[in-house]
């Protein structure tokens, strides 16, 4: 064991591969760990030559074989194999060693497992990192929880091997302390969720109320990714649409089940924005419009019930339309990513993580599966005022959603006439239209609380909480 | 201490002083106890003539007063102070004896706590119930969990005390083992929410878009309350939006403050949904409509948002669109109830609780918030075909929901184009639509998983899981 390697990674299923590879590729010594030492020594038979490995057959190994204060980053499946790795390795380690997790843990447990650690004086970095395989390998937007001694120590490496933004700029930041990473991970793959479905939505009303086939609309998402929608998943989607079938010489989409599945964090996302009173209708729709496609028994006996079949519009129509829609998408997204860093900015204020909105923005502009020219947008949003009430109160978005509203209410009235849901498109509009209402009729719900339940409530007029004597004279009390 | 009680209430705040007077009014000699024996005290010398107390002053003395198997009913908060009178009174009962929570658990607090006690042979009975103070005393909806043999020493007591359907029916059945009596419970507040919301999205419109008053619109939800409709909800909504504010002499409702608040159980719901894979847009579009009611900071930052004013409709027209909204609430109301009886389906499923689904409905007919006409007919449903995939899958709800649909879809069109929201008008339409789509674009978003992910799809005409080679020749391989 003569070489000292700056950086290790234990579990070496593709993700974790790909990232040791990706050191390696950046000239950083790596030291290589797996609970089966034949996947260790794979990867240096196959990728040896991408640069230097130190492969090592045992946690003892593994940690002498790394330069001091040492940097493990853990690569295994979230939740108790988390545990079991921390179990094996934390007693080996020394004060200023570090852990950094790069699996999709929950934001909790990262909380939990980061207090226990700095107990014994370790870091534990709990560290997003999305783009799949491929951007494991060729880089990934990262985002890294944690102290920020650790990132002291540890950001200028996950620098070198992030995305970079089209300005160069890479596509890592030090999110905050504890749990702050795994967190903004999370509410990234929520608002990944609710970008899908908005494409879903627009690809089925070009389908069915427009009459486009496939290919064609394939060819109207490669228009729109040249415009101000231009993104990672609207570029998949073309491909996706234009794919035929090698078996049938069907559309690939034709073949496919109409059933999507899901992993968790969308749930997640919606279950801790709940938790945080934060709506975010566009992603508990986007989960929610996946379970009700699983629901095959419910929609087989639902077939048969009554409405509107869609009529396609004539060429000239279904053009304007498809221009109609594409205000619609943009307008709903710039609805989901309001609520999303809303989101990302109640769990900062809940948890005392001080979380750059902004810098949240430019690290997903690389690398991860929303990245699109949007960002950079979002980005200098937040620059500009990072005290912005949300996203909505800037006034670029505002003026475009402002001159977006008309074809996106438009939009939603041929979904409602002919029948093809639009569930996120619509959430996202009612969304809007709520949060510009002057009176919203939550005066009447909290009547209503007040008189089955004494729960009291606020006037406009004056201070206090107040009750009504309902099942008396009426009369108000002060409560 | 000469009396034996048959049952025994601890914690004498307003819920449990009530539900103790209502088993004494009903014949029963009930013991009270009370962290403070002033409470206990109080309430023998004001309500003492309604029938047999046995104030006690200690937790031993409490028990000595209860017959066997000893019924012993917990009255106080949810959560640790629920854990801490178990482990007061625990160690003092004997095998056969009952535990009766009557708070607001969460079903799987309820899960740990049966578990635990049955250990030492105690019956632990979560037990929901709903009608708040008035309800308690005069005749709740009680939904009781725990085992086959509590029900059988617990039930013709609590039958006597419970509210009475139209037909006598006692408000009351056995729902299942261990938390199945405050999933139950939890759900019936879900459902809740997503009644009063569709309830004042219904009071929007016809307050902007028909232009009616508080008090025309107290009228009509009085017409409405006499047809299929008919429910305490409806009819409070008439009271509270034709009360009139006394120091102002405006409309009560328009000097109430329009920020609804909640207390937790909605959230639940949701969350609890998500798990199970249950889509429940209406109930959460409702506690997300509270949230953005309370965001003071963000709706007011967005009241220059641009979009339309509503423009009230002229009389004729306002009138008919009265009737249109009359049937879009009830066609949301039929799906917000489908979603609900769903979630309390795969609950049932999950735990193996085995719940019957038309008894459920046939309890909430009386004594609880959402008790309404409409339950008999969904217990009716269930009744006939106890294994229905859901209650849009019944004739006649699917029969009335095709006859409402184009007046529903016309009530939207009109929110769409005034700007006034209505969440869950539209989530429920959705989610009617989706179920009737004979293909949905989640097809779509499958292709996109495995563009990104690799994470497969399956075909409409083979058997496996299937993986396009994207990055490659993007021939198809078997997963």
């Amino acid at each position: 064991m003569t070489t000292t390697a700056q950086i290790g990674v234990t579990g070496l299923a593709v993700m974790g591969r790909n990232l040791a590879r990706n050191f390696a590729r950046n000239g950083y010594a790596v030291a290589l760990h797996n609970r089966t030492a034949a996947r260790t020594h794979d990867l240096v038979a196959e990728f040896g030559e991408e640069g230097v490995f130190v492969p090592t057959e045992t946690a003892k190994e593994f940690v002498a074989a790394l330069e001091r204060p040492r940097r493990l980053v853990v690569m295994v499946k979230a939740g108790d194999p988390t545990d079991a790795v921390i179990q094996e390795f934390a007693p080996l380690l020394e004060p200023g060693d570090m852990i950094i997790d790069g699996g999709n843990a929950h934001f909790a447990d990262t909380r939990r497992r980061e207090r226990e650690l700095r107990e014994q004086g370790i870091h534990f970095v709990g560290a997003g990192v999305s783009g799949g395989e491929e951007g494991a390998l060729r880089g990934p937007s990262i985002m890294p929880g944690g102290s920020e001694e650790s990132y002291a120590a540890l950001g200028p490496m996950l620098e070198k091997i992030s995305a970079k933004a089209e300005d160069g700029a890479p596509c890592v930041t030090h999110v905050g302390p504890d749990g702050a990473g795994h967190f903004v991970k999370m509410v990234h793959n929520g608002i990944e969720y609710a970008d899908m479905q908005l494409i879903a939505e627009a690809y089925h009303l070009l389908r069915d109320v427009a009459g486009y086939s496939p290919a064609q609309i394939a060819d109207i998402f490669r228009t729109w990714n040249t415009g101000r929608l231009d993104s990672y998943l609207i570029e998949i989607t073309a491909e996706v649409l234009s794919h035929v079938d090698a078996a049938t010489g069907k559309p690939f989409v034709d073949v496919v089940q109409d059933r999507a599945e899901q992993k968790g964090t969308g749930r997640w996302t919606v279950q801790i924005a709940l938790d945080l009173g934060v709506p975010v209708s566009g992603i508990a729709e986007a989960v929610f419009a996946r379970a009700v496609s699983g629901h095959a028994e419910l929609r087989e006996a639902s077939r048969e019930l009554a409405g509107p079949s869609a009529r396609p519009l004539d060429d000239a129509a279904a053009a304007a339309f498809a221009d109609q829609v594409e205000q619609a998408l943009y307008a709903s997204k710039i609805v989901s990513y309001t609520q999303g860093f809303q989101q990302i900015a109640a769990g900062s204020e809940e948890y005392g993580w001080d979380i750059d909105l902004g810098a949240v923005a430019s690290i997903w502009r690389g690398g991860c599966i929303i990245r699109a020219a949007f960002l950079d947008r979002i980005r200098a949003a937040y620059d500009t005022r990072p005290d912005l009430p949300g996203l909505l109160s800037d006034g670029d978005f505002a003026r475009e959603i402002g001159e977006a509203q008309d074809d996106w209410r438009a939009v939603l009235v041929q979904a409602t006439r002919q029948g093809v849901p639009a569930p996120g498109f619509s959430a996202a509009l009612a969304y809007y239209d709520a949060l510009r209402s002057a009176r919203l009729p939550a005066a009447l719900t909290q009547g209503q609380r007040d008189f089955f339940g004494a729960h009291t409530y606020r006037r406009v007029d004056r201070e206090g909480s107040f009750h009504t004597l309902w099942g008396g004279d009426r009369s108000e009390v002060e409560a």
